[in-house]
């Protein structure tokens, strides 16, 4: 009956003005949806007709939908997608009588409206902006009373300091602004009604976690008598911060708010400036590139939230999950540039010269061997040797991740060409077998198969970056050899286990109800949260060829 | 009546092969369209009957058109688009007899062309060649005669040092020819029919716009002994004086043709450089990231040709002027480079160093300033607390605008923070009340919203500027404190003052009959410039539901 | 009769739930196809009704296309596409009893299948992971034997020399990186279903040359006592072979197999090593921006391959070869992004100092002469005036072609003026003009019109130096003004007829039936390819309309 609540507003009202938008009401819903969904969809259904409309027959889809897929997942979706069940999530109603279906979502909303004790429809959409300002206000006064940046130096040396120090970081800062910005947003348009929300909310947890940790940052480490002196170097370091912020978020893309992300990346900020304390300050753990700090950190972290704001519940695959070719070439895009430019998010805090040099070659060669293997390794798994388009867009990537952690190591060059061919394997072995079985049998929904990308690689580059320890030429400083692979060893136990852990404390903060988690059935559209204009023009499932065909019919 | 003749033929013409493309014909009616539209469009559609096509009842879509919405405009669209008028312009004959309907556009044109005095459809589609064609034969003339490169140096001290100016100027360089070609190209694609003339008409006017900035500026500043020596700072100014032009095209995108485009940018070029001279050279004014010289002079400019072309005729809002959500989405990819690489282009003019240190810090905070307060604002705006796609794409680009004028001042970091909050929300309101305002009370059309994202900003970052002078530390050089203060405010008042009146006397130019305005019907349209193929296949207002019934109902 | 096979099966196969995607047994077909295509497919059709699909009339359409438009190609599309022939590939059968065409691709295959001695379906398959998995293996045999990184140097003043290098090369190598994976990859979009399959085969070929090159290189010049050495700038010399071969894949763009492509990028590199190796070391050609070594090379190289590969078989027109306006827009993006990032390409080999500056200078004016002049011919070319996309997506970057050989050269600025607007209206006279021709007289089929971008640009540009070499008052080393003249000349003969001869091989080569070409059918789409999703509901032709229509037929 569940699915019945989500496929009937989705397929039947959409009529042929355009499907009615989310409305005010329907906010107002979202408020009380998440306790009470499983139980009241049905009820709002059955109470539907006593509004004019007309009544549907709201077995067979639900039906259908509850027993063939019950797993979703970016990694599972690619798998059920092409193969036999690519058609019924596109054209969920096709022997449907057409004619039975007009019942428009608003029908639905004003019954869950009245239904409520909260002041209708003003408190979820306005806590966005009110909480988003408040923080602006407190980052204003902050910045009035703490944060000033160095006095010009007097001196024409120092000025010619500064200027060198400016041209060897800001084309490294610009890749990696691009990275993050353009191509990561663009990876995450891959689902096709969704591609607005993903680059904006990117967008905007990358600016709110830059800030957000600045502060954290500038009270922790650089609090000098009473001032926080900025400079190029500790928003890159901020920004560092935020990447873990928005690899995290792929574990829940789509099915969680704007103000969940929010509350999410402020508290994982905090989270990961500890985690990093503990990591590299304590331990005193190699990690140039962020291996172990930022991707093995976020992906647990990003996982755990997910366990912890859906719990035990099965999630089908939703109608407006599955890519469509656009959506998934914009994606691929995303990829290409993230590819590009991976080498200066690993280079740019080595030592300049030798070990900013060894860096960059490594990190090309691993990324290199990782867009061969993925070929190979997606090839091999399917039936017809066909290339998965989601394998594509993060196998590709995934020796960039794993690579970090020993990229400024005198390791040899085979050695990254290996570590970025074993990295894509796993990512793509990840993708087709391990994120359906942690789907079945843990629950554990992955959207953008973040464990696949930046967990398994991760822990891989970990790994790589011990036996490196053990068998590099290198004086190990204070510690010796052995010391310092123990030190790798416990960085990455503590990344997975803290990061696990305040994960689920998170995602089980996110639970609030005031958070306005959206209910399934209008998770991955646009619509709820953009003024934009009625996506039955543009391509997607079931638009045009119907609704030409319900036109007509109208007419005979 | 006015608006029955592009409804008749934009909908009713559109047969099952394609709509048909707009003919040599329809080009020769372009010269004589302008003066007499409104008379004529009435007589050819009541000639059209001759011709054997069926006679069509022209009142109803003309009458609810003109009756309904009137005003049209970027920062109006997105408040009509989704609201009560989103689907009139979509379906604008939804009651209409499909039947009665088939006028195609071609029985029109003739009927024009044989009417007119001018040899048809000769001049106007061989004028866009001719002009450019001389304009490359006078520039390699004057290139051959007085340009010439720097003597390569013979010392190898001087070889380091040209080597380490292209180092640490060229991959400024690269970022702005980056956001101008790539960037500001994409942000102009919102209109879904019009991406490859937007596209094509941003890179055309760059490249002109350089060239001819190259030879004024040379002939102005850098003529020693007959000759000017080109060298990469100069095609960098260049390139700054195109933005003006690229940015007061905005005003009548979609509207202009390609030749009273390059004619306004032979125009503006002249103006600009004039403007900057007075500003820069004459008041010493401090303009490092080009606030007041560019983005202010351009906007009014713009704002001018606009009033000057259109006069005092309401525009209605055109079908294909709604933004789908694909054309939305590519035009924030644009926004997104354009944010990215904006710190290069505020910085790359500063002096090396600490103050280019500074010029990009500020940038960054201001720009992430204004992406979280355009969140803020166009969310308070909204009833449901929706975003726009509009206010998104200009306003977290605002701080970028404001902030140039004082991104190298000894500002404080809060400084930069709260210019980029202040801009972001003078460009939202902006979008949201006064473009409105301007178009009813005014008839100013500002078809991209410049006065909102350049204009005010701009505005607002002078203003900032005369605070700055006045309160920060600095010795301000011969004039003092006050007289820089002054100086401030005499430009600002120069460059709104004289791009007003310069953008006003261009405009009327660009009302020369020969410049082949299209008519309001050909607007936003792609076909009317290339050979591009039939969008009836691609996703746009009114395609292949309607075509489907058609066909159907043909064969039934 | 052979065009019935395709249309056939490409019109009437679509069924409402999208049209049946090649299976394993049509990869089988792609066996026994290649020798038997003409005579069997007609064959298929006739034995299909056995299987319970209704008969069709196939000789209409396939009558049409075969008599109407034999000829094919990016050039000639652009000439057909519009004009008279643009309607009929798009709806080839409007005429046609829908009811009657309802013949799924499935039907053809098991008969192909079965037909055929080779084991079914798992030899060609597996053929590219096989292949690439292989190379990967030997190649980290090959890396583990012989290659290793500098040793870290223990001197100050060699780290900061290593340091000034990365900071000097590496922003050109990363620009260099965009231009090849995501501005080259977009540029070969322009195929509406074929956009997944041009950006991955781009990518992977770029990879697997880049590290064949690496390893051919490295045997060749750099194997000293046992070791490779490898640095950025050797990664960046195998970058450049790599280009060759991703611009002679544009030749036969959507109707190779990857493992053909494959094949050819492992004789192509080997190829032009020893053609570079005779023109640079031997002949001692100077050729900064890789004119004559590179472009020239690849196109001949590539009109060879397409030459010995389709031999006399004209290629008709296929209905998913014309580009869509979302394609062609997407593609223009790909040409904007080469665009801005071709002086890096040119320059980067160039002596730092003054030459560097001066090849950056002469690429940025000779691009922008292209730009323009693009526009000033092909407006000129089209009786309406209008813009051909493909003439802006490749002519504007003629003038980079032709303006590498010279760009270092002490030529005034005037020459690379008029060199790119020459190449531009070269460019463009090609498409108008040679392409057909060539496809007519010789059956050289030339699908992205790389003669038009690459060869004859380069050949204007080799004829340039040679004006340059004679007429710039530079002292030529040893062999005199005449002598390098000369050799300029030889280089460019030995670049034209090694690169022909060794295309015809490598062409003779690819058609090894066990490279699994796709037969024509199936060409240009990336089903065959990807586990994507059915692209009928992406924009397209002949899509939802007809679907629409078809629907409620059987519903009436």
């Amino acid at each position: 009956m569940r699915q019945a609540g989500w496929s009937g507003g989705e397929d039947g009202g959409r009529k042929r003005t355009g499907y009615l938008e989310p409305t005010a009401n329907s906010w107002a819903y979202l408020c009380a949806a998440e306790a009470q969904e499983s139980l009241q969809n049905s009820a709002q259904l059955e109470r539907g007709p006593r509004l004019g409309t007309r009544p549907r027959p709201s077995a067979t889809p639900g039906a259908r939908l509850g027993g063939g897929m019950l797993v979703a997942g970016r990694g599972h979706a690619s798998r059920v997608g092409i193969g036999r069940a690519g058609s019924p999530p596109e054209h969920p109603c096709p022997g449907e009588d057409p004619a039975a279906t007009i019942v428009p979502y608003g029908t639905l909303d004003p019954l869950a409206g009245g239904r409520m004790a909260v002041p209708p429809s003003t408190y979820p959409r306005r806590l966005l902006p009110l909480f988003l300002g408040l923080f602006q206000g407190a980052l204003l006064l902050f910045f009035a009373l703490f944060v000033t940046y160095d006095e010009p130096s007097a001196q024409v040396e120092d000025t010619s300091l500064v200027a060198n120090q400016v041209y060897s970081t800001f084309p490294f800062f610009q890749d990696i602004q691009v990275m993050l910005v353009v191509g990561l947003g663009l990876l995450l348009t891959f689902l096709p009604r969704y591609g607005f929300s993903a680059l904006t909310h990117n967008f905007l947890l990358l600016n709110f976690s830059v800030q957000w940790a600045l502060v954290l940052q500038g009270l922790l480490h650089h609090f000098h008598h009473g001032q926080i002196h900025l400079d190029l170097h500790k928003l890159l370091l901020s920004e560092f911060a935020a990447v873990t912020v928005l690899i995290s978020v792929g574990a829940i893309l789509g099915r969680a708010s704007p103000c969940q992300l929010l509350v999410m990346a402020t508290c994982e900020i905090a989270f990961y400036l500890a985690s990093e304390w503990v990591i590299v300050t304590c331990l005193g753990v190699l990690d140039v590139g962020g291996t172990i700090t930022i991707h093995v950190f976020s992906c647990y972290f990003g996982l755990g939230v997910s366990k912890a704001l859906f719990r035990a519940t099965q999630q089908p695959l939703h109608p407006k999950e599955t890519p469509t070719t656009s959506s998934d070439l914009m994606s691929l895009v995303g990829t290409l540039i993230l590819w590009v430019f991976w080498p200066s998010f690993v280079a740019v805090l080595c030592q300049p010269g030798d070990a900013q040099h060894r860096a960059i070659l490594n990190t090309l060669l691993a990324m290199s061997a990782s867009a061969i293997t993925t070929v190979v390794a997606s090839s091999l798994l399917d039936r017809d040797g066909k290339l998965s388009p989601s394998h594509l867009q993060n196998g590709s990537l995934a020796g960039g991740v794993a690579i970090g952690v020993v990229a400024d190591m005198a390791v040899p060059p085979v050695a990254a060409l290996a570590l970025g061919s074993l990295s894509a394997v796993l990512c793509v072995l990840g993708f087709r077998f391990l994120t359906p079985l942690l789907a079945r049998k843990l629950t554990l929904h992955d959207q953008c198969g973040i464990h696949n990308l930046h967990g398994l690689p991760g822990i891989l580059g970990a790994a790589a970056s011990i036996v490196a320890v053990l068998v590099a030429p290198k004086d190990g400083g204070s510690r010796g050899v052995g010391g310092q692979a123990l030190c790798q060893a416990a960085g990455l136990a503590v990344a997975v286990g803290a990061s696990l852990l305040a994960g689920l404390l998170t995602g089980s903060a996110l639970r609030l109800p005031c958070l306005a988690r959206p209910p399934e059935r209008l998770c991955f559209d646009d619509l709820l949260y953009f003024k934009i204009h009625d996506q039955a023009e543009s391509p997607g499932p079931d638009s045009s060829a119907e609704e030409g065909a319900l036109a007509l019919k109208e007419q005979v």
